[in-house]
């Protein structure tokens, strides 16, 4: 019986997964803490590997999502700020070394846009545009049935290109990012800087992205304005993708995109502002992720089973 | 003997040459005026058409560069401003009805980008980003040696993608897109509109382009600025580009980036200032395009050879 094993590495958890073939519904599934006491996070994935491992039954391919800036073609994180001391590591042949199996790599955004197009929201869809809205924005995207990842693999990095010239620091380090305007910090650490320079609202200290979202379906002026703000910049960040990409589904996912017409309203809005023509709204679908945290291991999964 | 007939049409000349199979130099080409007294655009192809192919020869493949918006999928004109009356327009099916002759279709900078990746600046990339920046700004994508076009082949319209919110005015009637701010036209408005309010300057009234290169090239600090600020927002549309495709090259061609350093400098100085990471530049090579007008004929070119 061929099997595939599915690996979904995060900053908090990781998650393994063994499919048999053709088939949807994991035989065996767990998820543990991504870091331990006196136990290095590769340590710990060879465990959760060897835990999931179902006696003897071979597996004979290995998908595995990780997060940060990585060279698939080679198996190489380049860096991974969740995960500082994977930075630089070959773990592809290094888990290729351990269990003796082919394995692929992706990065973990770029997965879950391949998990939603094979086996969630995008099944059917050629052309497809994801975005993961939650502490940061990561996103994926299917161009004629085919993962784009660039030259190198670093393609697809959708949260980083710049909307706001000169705009509010990024994670990175640079300004006005797609990130820095949309995410869940990012609306955050807006509220907070209006609530420092003395704005009227129901919000008080550095509230986070659930309170705003209460206070804004509460009536907060501040709270309402912070989710407009987002949703108009993720709006025009979409309006971009749609020019350059031209896809038929867009697919939000993440924490931040739950809180729906509050972010959504101002990205409609933004759409019709910004775009060079209707024509890219024709039959375009704009709609909810529907395999939530499952994303990123379906797409481990889906990524397996891409190569013969 | 095999031949292919390549055509270009542009608002003011449309072209046309005839190819010998893996052959690159044309065996016959002419230059036409798109517009005539008394004679449709449609009816001046037609007769371009019959003038270059050889007596006794048989075409057997036509590609057509077209501007605007299309669906190459269709053979359909969408709207194409310089030719309004070809909006709407079956044109593929309509040189198939004349001639008998299987014809393919793509937008002219799309194509542009085919022909230098195929037979100019970017042979040998399988990633590759083309912008040609002149009154307009349009450009094309390469990914593992594929042209996007997305789902109804409205992809890859790379000026119309929204760089400054609230920007200035593009010629869709959009705000702050590329185009708006890094064009010919963007360059030769923001000067006008600096002199209108009095600035100090070595230029009058609304100069032109070369005008505002030669006095930023003896030193007029507004000329300059111009430049610098159009080269900025280049860069920051490059970075992006970087950012979404990891491409190995960066191919920039029409009026506007033969102004060399000018335009150059800023660019590359705002790659720095935006990019999530530098690993986007290893290796990348930012060239001058290399087939100069004749990118979108051999882009058709190539379209035409590339259905078996």
């Amino acid at each position: 019986m061929s099997l595939t094993l599915a690996l979904d590495v995060g900053g908090t958890h990781m998650r393994a997964a063994v499919f048999h073939e053709h088939e949807n519904v994991p035989i065996k599934q767990r998820r543990i803490r991504t870091k331990g006491r006196n136990e290095s996070a590769f340590t710990r994935l060879l465990r959760l590997i060897q835990e999931i491992t179902p006696p003897n039954e071979i597996i004979d391919r290995v998908g595995i999502a990780v997060p940060g800036l990585i060279d698939p073609h080679q198996g190489m994180i380049i860096t991974t700020p969740n995960i500082p001391e994977w930075s630089g590591m070959p773990i592809v042949s290094m888990i290729e070394d351990e269990l003796g199996i082919p394995t692929l790599m992706g990065n973990d955004a770029n997965l879950a846009a391949l998990g939603e197009w094979r086996y969630g929201a995008g099944q059917g869809h050629q052309h497809l545009l994801y975005l993961t809205i939650s502490t940061g924005i990561g996103g994926g995207i299917i161009i004629d049935d085919r993962l784009l990842v660039g030259s190198r693999g670093l393609g697809a990095e959708l949260g980083h290109v710049t909307i706001l010239p000169n705009g509010p620091l990024c994670s990175c380090g640079q300004r006005g990012h797609l990130e820095a305007l949309a995410s869940g910090t990012g609306i955050a650490t807006y509220v907070a800087e209006q609530l420092h320079v003395g704005r009227t609202s129901s919000l008080e200290g550095t509230p986070d992205t659930k309170a705003i979202a209460l206070a804004a379906n509460h009536g907060d002026s501040l709270a309402q304005e912070a989710f407009d703000r987002a949703g108009t910049y993720l709006g025009l960040a979409i309006a971009n993708y749609l020019t350059i990409f031209n896809p038929t589904i867009v697919i939000l996912g993440g924490g931040v995109s739950l809180t729906g017409d509050l972010l959504i309203n101002p990205v409609r809005k933004a759409l019709s502002s910004a775009l060079f023509s209707d024509e890219y709204l024709q039959d375009l679908v704009i709609t909810q992720a529907a395999l939530g945290d499952d994303a990123g291991l379906y797409g481990a999964l889906a990524l397996a089973l891409s190569k013969k």
